[in-house]
């Protein structure tokens, strides 16, 4: 299988494509617009053109090496066919009605599995909205507003595409982006262990963000994660009993959840337990130094969500140390009587000083990872330039949660993500994701 | 105390009031602007104006019930006892360095609750940011941008004003408000038990909203929320050992959560564990109605986020019942061959019939709470009509889960909610609400 197919197609024919709006052909003839290659619509019952782009009759008629089958589950079969005769290398078959259905759509997809393996074709799907590789404005799907995806260095994996989009959305909501995502669906031949390699090896990509319902090829799925140099985050649904549910979802098998969560117990891999904290995650292994322990050293402007961070880290691997001498001095220098000067360090309100104070902690000796708490004050703004000297020359993670009317800190907001600083709008989130960065430092070699 | 005293001042003293933009005195000042009633700037040290209102000498020469305090905390007692013998009756003190430093601090706050004892004054704080009615323009706090808070139907009461703070902003980022928003701070004498009966006075309060670290009048508290016919919701920090941090912050003492959790299992009470969580259950508990029971109905779009809700409905005290074969009938009918008839219902893309879809699930009479998932699709937009008859005509709280580019889905997010659907932007948050709701209904009589 050549997953590579889907990052750099030659040419790609959509087949089943309609100028009529609402209709998935047309919704993935709009998006497939941006990609700068050629597009063929192929339908044998239209004319004229969509978009600019000429109809024709079959997919022979074209020189592609992708289709997007926009086509009804029982004339997948026939389209695929097509499409290997025609040399077609990889499809994306967004129709449901296959394996998840059980009866003879299971049969459905035993013959496109058939047609796939005697042509050779990789097929993504079926029953999936697709995949977006955004940098390169390529769009394989029917998703309305899917362009407004944002670019970024998160690579999305998802058995199903409605999380990988919903995901990509909430990416793009807090100013990042997707290196890539794709939808898994029924996994027809392209599962987890094919696209995770493929993500690794993508130099866009600085974390692996999957989620997973359940799949026979579990252990090609963990050791494509354990091999893996990029980090990896899973969100594996299935906590509790919804077997049936997932089967006729992306025909999922059931299974123990402790499979996964025991084949992520090493460096480097994550599980999470939300679709906010998988995003979370993959914000902070993407931009984040690799922390040298679990010792966390917390700097706020408000000590009320400060102790929420402190009392949900509390609950996880984190360690609060004390603070050396030598800072707690630089501290008593900067900040003479503030409220607390053991760790956490509590400023009391936001202060020009605030940054120093970040600062010394952050340069403390027994500090790995820095949690800073801080509500947004015009007058003083984000200490975004300490924060600048501090991604120079101290190589920790520094995670920021915010607080704030949303345009008021916007600018600084991206201004600390630009150093390598991500930031959080709630204290619980600030202090997810530093436990998420101790958990990828902690488990099993 | 008449914590009322705090709704409707007549004249507002801001001791120590200043012109220089970044001190305390001048934020003070620059947000009471808006104050529909006489404001005097006191401070001997200054002369003529700040922002159109005279300094004057002394709280003697003016005529006013209300003391914005903005003095540093040695100063509080002196400032305190001559607002008692200028009749004041109410004052926030801002500073910190009272009974949450010890030593000195804790003499000094003994001496002030003595002072406010003496002259039957009510003070909020000290340690606090203060206080804000977004529907009275009336800010008593010395945040910046306080006054974009939105107004609403939540009412905050917090010992740490940073968490009422932040949960403000919040709450305005997703297109709610609050009703009033209380920072207790050291609480000399105004404690949870006085605010949470003004809220449940307050006509524009829905849902009391909580934030609690912990309090030597637990008694009275529980007492208070017990008898409140307006439902509240608490966020009880401390699961772990958070004691030194937290007595150092609003001297809170030590206490095991489990007071408080026993306390609140009884219906129209609800505890949870995340600032997020308290800001949607308090969206949700103020605008919906009262469900019947704990069974809930799912409708989703896309399957892979219904089932992530369902899933973490599992770990609740949800139930899932079969739908009635009248109901399953009319879906066979809107829905010929949807993916999964069951509860949950997966259409498995937005089409036209989602709202006969969720319409049907809604009027099922073994359905007392609906979920819903929809990724946003511009050609259908959200079912808003369908909603509004339901919401007319059935008694039930639907909970509509959205998904997509903000600005795409802001006008219909909105919509839903004037009809009293609580929106949520994740598949864990909706459930999370759905789970509140159920909470709610449930515990001891």
């Amino acid at each position: 299988m050549r997953v590579t197919d889907f990052f750099d197609p030659d040419g790609i024919a959509v087949i089943g494509a309609s100028k009529t709006p609402g209709k998935l052909g047309n919704d993935a003839m709009t998006n497939i617009r941006t990609y700068d290659g050629d597009v063929f619509p192929v339908n044998p019952s239209s004319e004229g053109s969509v978009y600019g782009y000429e109809f024709v009759d079959s997919v022979h008629d074209v020189d592609a090496d992708l289709a997007l089958c926009c086509v009804p589950s029982p004339v997948v079969p026939e389209v695929l066919e097509e499409c290997g005769q025609a040399g077609v290398g990889a499809a994306v078959i967004f129709a449901g009605g296959f394996a998840e259905m059980g009866g003879e759509g299971a049969a459905f997809q035993d013959e496109i599995a058939s047609i796939a393996d005697e042509y050779d074709i990789t097929v993504l799907g079926p029953n999936t909205a697709g995949y977006a590789i955004p940098h390169k404005d390529l769009y394989g799907s029917f998703v309305p507003r899917i362009r407004e995806v944002g670019t970024g260095n998160v690579g999305i994996v998802a058995q199903s595409a409605g999380v990988a989009i919903t995901s990509s959305f909430h990416l793009t909501r807090e100013g990042y982006g997707v290196s890539a995502m794709f939808g898994l669906g029924n996994r027809v031949n392209t599962e987890f262990a094919d696209v995770i390699p493929a993500l690794d090896d993508d130099p866009r990509t600085d974390a692996i963000v999957v989620h997973v319902e359940g799949t026979e090829d579990v252990d090609d799925f963990l050791a494509a994660c354990r091999e893996s140099d990029t980090p990896v985050v899973a969100l594996k649904v299935g906590e509790h009993d919804i077997a049936d549910f997932a089967q006729a979802h992306t025909a999922a098998p059931a299974q123990d959840n402790a499979v996964y969560e025991d084949g992520f117990d090493r460096p480097g891999l994550v599980t999470v337990s939300s679709t906010t904290e998988l995003i979370d995650t993959g914000r902070v292994l993407a931009d984040s130094p690799t922390p040298d322990g679990p010792n966390v050293g917390i700097v706020t402007a408000q000590a009320g969500p400060g102790i929420i961070a402190t009392d949900y880290l509390k609950g996880t691997g984190a360690e609060f140390p004390d603070l050396t001498e030598e800072t707690r001095e630089r501290l008593d220098e900067i900040l003479p009587g503030i409220t607390y000067t053991e760790n956490p360090v509590d400023t009391g309100r936001p202060m020009p000083e605030f940054g120093e104070a970040i600062d010394a902690v952050a340069r403390d000796d027994n500090v790995d990872i820095v949690l800073v708490y801080e509500i947004y004050e015009d007058s003083l703004g984000y200490p975004v330039d300490e924060l600048e000297a501090l991604a120079e020359e101290v190589d920790k993670p520094i995670c920021f949660t915010v607080a704030g009317p949303d345009h008021a800190l916007e600018d600084e907001r991206r201004a600390m993500e630009a150093l390598g600083i991500p930031t959080f709008d709630t204290p619980e989130r600030g202090a997810q994701a530093v436990a998420a960065l101790i958990e990828s430092v902690s488990g099993d070699e």
